[in-house]
This record gives C-alpha cells, structure tokens and sequence, in this order.
C-alpha cells in the first residue's frame, strides 16, 4: 500500500475572509506588503521547504503564470481543472495540466511518491476540504475589511473540526494561525 | 459639544466567520464551551465592566429573551430594529425599543452621557461598520468550519483599514484578536 500525500494549504486572507476581490485583484495584499520588515517572510520559506509538490486550479494557475520568475522553482505543480490548460514550452516538465477529482489526484501522487502537498486557490482549497483531503491550513490574517470578494472557505457537507496547533501575531499587524483538520480519511 | 460614544464588538465566530447557522442555532458554540476551564471566560467580564450600553437587533434580543436570567443585569439595552419590539415589564426600564440609523442613536445616547457601547449582532454589527461608527471589534476564533449561516461581517462602502491591538491563542484552540478600526468621524 502507499500513503497518501499529507496535505496542506497557506494562504492570506482579509479579516473578512477573502483571497482576493471578486475580479481577482490582490492589490490589498500588495500594498499589505509594505507593513511587512525586509527578510521577513512570515514562515513562507519553510513552509516551501517542507512541500514536494503544489495543486492550484486554473485561476490560481493563470495569476502565477503572469509572474516573473515562475515562483515555484522546480517543484512539481499540478493544476487540477475540468479542461486541460496549456503549459508555456519553459514549464514543460515542472506544470501538469490534471483533470479528475482530489482524491484521484491525491492516489496518484502517492504511488508517485509524494509526501507533502501544497493546496492553493480558493476552489481547490474547498473542494479538498470536501473531499476531507486537506490536512492543515495556515492562514495569515491581514488587518483589513474587504467587503466582498472570492472567500477563502465555502459550502461543505458537514461541520469540520479544526484543532489549533500555533498561532502568531505579528508586531505588523498580521495574525497567523495553524490548524491540524480532522479528516474523513 | 457632546463626544459620541465609544463603539465596539465583542464577538465569537466559526473560523469561516460565521456568528450562528442559518436558522440562527448556537449549538457549536455551546459544544465549544465544554472546551473552556472552569473560571475561563475569555475576557467577557472585564469587557462587560467596560461598556454602559449595548445595542443589538431584534434577532440578537429575541434570542436572548430566551435565557434565563436575562445576562445584561442593569445596563441599558437598546434594541434597534425597524419596527418596535415589545419589552417584557420585567424589563421595562432596562430595555429600550429604538428606531432609526446608528448615527441617530449614537447621538442620542453621547448626550444622555454613555461613554461605551457594545454592539452585538451581526447584522447591528454590520450596520455600525457601515456607518463608519464602530471603534473596534474583538473576535474569538471558534476552532471549526461550519460550511454556513449568518456571517459576521458582510457588504462595505469601501475597505476598513484596521489596526491589531492584541491577539490571543488559549491553550483550548480559540484565537481571540481585537482590532482598532479606523473609523470615518
């Protein structure tokens, strides 16, 4: 038997619960960036380090894509949507375009060998919370108010509970707090 | 001149954000209770000693008619809804039926000399920060996803910058942050 990749999210959100405004713009968490010391990373580093592979949707996929560099190195990432998307020529080998659900996803990358997964995006965080695939959340609360946009957290069969493993503020004003979720699996 | 009063929330929500389920039940946040040491109260007593006033909405007032005995002792109580509520006699004299915006109660209650208001109620809460008139907002992270029902926080005119006063991990999971917000007046 393999064991499935343990599987985990870090992500910022707005008090209010959102990853960004309803057109997907993250300008908030740019300019949120300036509260923020030189060298201070708010344990993203780490966090990258401890992963072997990312899973993000299609509009996690297409932000990222406009970045310069890629952000993700050499890391595997697997962008699980319902069409395939196209991977650029110097992607080739890093990006997979996957279709399917979490779970077939999740059986795969174990038989691959994959220890520790990165869920980004907001659909795909939901749809392993659904699934009862997503073992740990980080999420970074960013002191503001937006009002409305795509929220972090959505629908789910039933209630999900968390148990709090650390939480932090920081002197800037962000608060980060670490959840272990007990999962169906 | 008169200063207006002081305003602020002193509230629990899911990690998800929501204050109740949709049909208004408390039942998670009553199971989270037996989660809580005896004489742990999360700073509720010291927070009630603050405040000479509080206002809530007429679904907060409903709910807590229904508790015995009424938890607010002698502090004046302004229910604000669109239509009057009617005030039991034992209540009479503590409870006020109020109509009309915030901004006219907040008035209102700086020239009969209340220095701190609490607001409770999602909806009040919501109506508060809307009008630019609410000081600051507590809010105790329950470790647990819902899925959902009423939320704490809702539609803005525009961002609410905010300001992390403190932040809070019990040793039982809950997150407790208080948040000065940069009001309009």
């Amino acid at each position: 038997m393999t064991l499935r990749p343990r599987a985990s999210a870090f992500i910022a959100t707005s008090l209010d619960g959102f990853i960004a405004r309803a057109d997907g713009s993250l300008d908030w968490l740019d300019d949120a960036q300036f509260l923020i010391p030189e060298g201070e990373d708010c344990g993203y580093r780490e966090y990258m380090a401890s992963i072997d592979g990312l899973v993000i949707g299609r509009h996690t996929y297409e932000r990222v894509l406009t970045f310069d560099p890629w952000p993700y190195g050499h890391t595997p990432v697997y962008v699980l949507s319902h069409a395939p998307v196209s991977v650029p020529p110097t992607l080739v080998g890093s990006v997979h375009s996957v279709q399917g659900t979490p779970a077939a996803l999740v059986a795969r990358l174990g038989q691959q060998g994959t220890r520790h997964l990165y869920v980004d995006g907001g659909q795909t965080i939901q749809g392993f919370l659904r699934a009862g695939l997503l073992d740990e959340i980080t999420i970074t609360v960013v002191p503001i108010l937006l009002g409305a946009g795509r929220p972090l957290f959505g629908p789910l069969p039933h209630d999900v509970d968390l148990t709090l493993m650390r939480s932090r503020a920081y002197e800037f004003g962000f608060v980060q707090s670490t959840y272990r979720i007990d999962t169906t699996d």
